[in-house]
């Protein structure tokens, strides 16, 4: 018996954990003291009331007889894959029904998508980035080169030269830094991938955070993405689905490497080692994009960006350079002089009693920088900032 | 780029399209034509009350600010955690929460487990099987040896001697043929797998249709599995969940090869590539371990196992040998003389107007045999029945 002795190699990821043992920490010796968490990265608002409808009546129906539903398509119902296809319309994109698979989520999907892949490919993963692009890549022995997000590239690293690449990793807006691709940059990354024959896994789980139109929401919208992009995107941030496990991605017809279809190699895939996500949920989801769910849902995010504007606001008057908070829910400050990225945390939870991200749990070229998110409650967010001026260091 | 290019190497399953295409066409040409169908490996029964209710309440709760839930645990809830070691504990298996792993079905488990192991080993799998066993290993180019089932060994193939194996799937009671191991069988087994450092895969889906309390119900009512076997099982069968998607999986904690600990490892992967079950699929599921719950669940179960009783006494009034029926929903048939198993499947649905599984579909040993299902409608158990023993050649 061999086992995958890659898993061997992957290293603990401590970020979490170590965070919360320090606030543990921290309230164990001040019982009293009011912790406001701007780390967090999950959504805290309820689902809107059109998914919680569409829910329920779901769940009468399997309870009934008549209209009970058993195993349903691998791939999501033709309601849902319907509605996304018109989502995605909307945006000036054409998809067809089945180059679209739902799925329990983008992280999942973006994990098992590496079973359709060779593990000798050479992949290019952003540094800072969301862990789980390294860990599964790691998991099948691939070698990966990252590609290195820093202030001078705004955090938004553009395609390297002379490197030969073979899955490429684009994150937009980005996860943790909040950066966000326009057109021209992301037509170089399409240029470079057609030219190189390789595949962005195009990550746009917080594209409803965009509010500047000129900004793209989906990869799909730079000609020539469909020869050389998958697409991953997720309800549980456009409407609040952490907890309830609901997303998608797109494989072009058009994707292919040789003889190989990339959108039937996924089918292929998804119908043998998945069987669909709860039909009840995702009539929860479909619900989301009938006009009356992308009203409710663009309520809570709203919501979440004026504390984002808050955030930011305070930043600026701090004189912190920082990116994202605009289109994005993440802000990513720079630490100031003095400070790698967990003494500012330090400082932080014990003089103002905020809890952030410190950048280094992202990648090395996270350490310097500190991840608050806007995902709380508006009052928190006042107030967490207002904490954060009167300690921060000049 | 490379492609994974096993994936060109799988074989097409043709059986379910080739089985519906031949009722179409039966029907256009016969349009009046009462086609019963008792190939249906689906569940047909509605959710019980138990779950309907705890999911309209779970809904409830997502949709209030107090009560929402973002994302949880990957790998499950404690308080379904905890009700699927009550529910083991009545079969006399001690789990800690810790070796049970919450998820979207038995089938996406079967896949992902083999992330954790090397693409070098070889695989042991009976025929006929379940196709997920098989394309999944081939998915990654792992070397199959086909373990044969046949009348001879009852369709219990036993351990065969001279052979080094690394994984074997195990599935009882089986699909496709009922048939059910011992608790002697099941222990040579573990005693094969413990001595030859290899791992059992028990799929025990349709544990909850056993009826003979002398036979196991789990894998770990036999000393010494937690040293070699994985457990799948599911809510799909046990309380109709196939469109509500919930399963679990356990892997004990004593199960070790080298310095790698399997439930660490299957941790890791779960974490890594996963993001849990719906909030409320999980309290649906939970709801079904509760006393009620189960009371209800019984009863479904009882409801298909007098469609199984139907089907099993008529086949024994036309002396057919067959296995399953008694602890199974499965039926397996032996073709009468002279009919292979699509020729038989032609049979009945032309003059019978009876549509079941030719048994080829489940691998080269299933020729010559078919599989009838106790998943329908009692009337309609009844009634194909009597039309197959009508047209039943003698």
């Amino acid at each position: 018996m061999r086992m995958n002795t890659h898993y061997s190699e992957l290293k603990e990821s401590y970020l979490f954990s170590e965070i919360n043992h320090k606030v543990a920490t921290f309230k164990a010796s001040h019982p009293d003291a009011d912790v406001i968490r701007m780390g967090i990265g999950d959504v805290t608002l309820p689902l809107c009331q059109a998914s919680v409808e569409a829910m329920k009546e779901a769940v009468d129906e399997m309870g009934r007889a008549e209209t009970f539903r058993g195993y349903g398509p691998e791939q999501g119902y033709d309601f849902l894959r319907d509605a996304i296809a018109s989502y995605y319309a909307k945006k000036g994109v054409a998809l067809e029904r089945d180059e679209i698979f739902v799925s329990d989520g983008a992280k999942s999907d973006l994990g098992n998508i590496l079973d359709l892949f060779d593990s000798q490919n050479t992949v290019l993963i952003p540094d800072p980035v969301y862990p789980v692009y390294v860990d599964t890549n790691l998991m099948a022995g691939r070698r990966i080169q990252f590609l290195k997000a820093t202030v001078e590239n705004q955090f938004l690293p553009m395609p390297p030269a002379g490197v030969k690449a073979d899955l490429i990793y684009l994150c937009s807006p980005n996860n943790p830094t909040g950066a966000v691709y326009n057109r021209d940059q992301l037509a170089q990354w399409v240029a470079y991938a057609n030219d190189q024959d390789a595949i962005l896994l195009f990550d746009s789980a917080y594209e409803a955070f965009i509010r500047d139109p000129s900004l793209p929401r989906s990869i799909y919208e730079i000609p020539g993405a469909k020869t050389c992009a998958i697409e991953f995107c997720s309800f549980s941030k456009t409407a609040g689905f952490t907890g309830t496990r609901c997303g998608y991605t797109v494989v072009p017809k058009d994707l292919t490497r040789g003889e190989m279809s990339l959108n039937r190699m996924w089918l292929r895939r998804q119908t043998t080692k998945f069987n669909g996500v709860p039909y009840i949920v995702q009539r929860g989801a479909a619900a989301v994009l009938t006009e009356e769910g992308i009203r409710q849902a663009q309520q809570n995010i709203a919501y979440y960006m004026e504390n984002a504007a808050i955030i930011a606001n305070a930043l600026r008057g701090l004189g912190i350079w920082f990116t994202g908070g605009e289109n994005s829910p993440y802000i990513w400050m720079q630490c100031p002089e003095g400070y790698d990225s967990w003494k500012l945390f330090d400082l932080l939870l014990e003089k103002a009693r905020v809890v952030g991200t410190p950048g280094a749990g992202f990648g090395s070229c996270g350490e310097g920088f500190f991840r608050l998110t806007a995902f709380g409650r508006r009052e928190d967010a006042k107030r967490g900032m207002e904490r954060l001026c009167g300690v921060y260091p000049r």
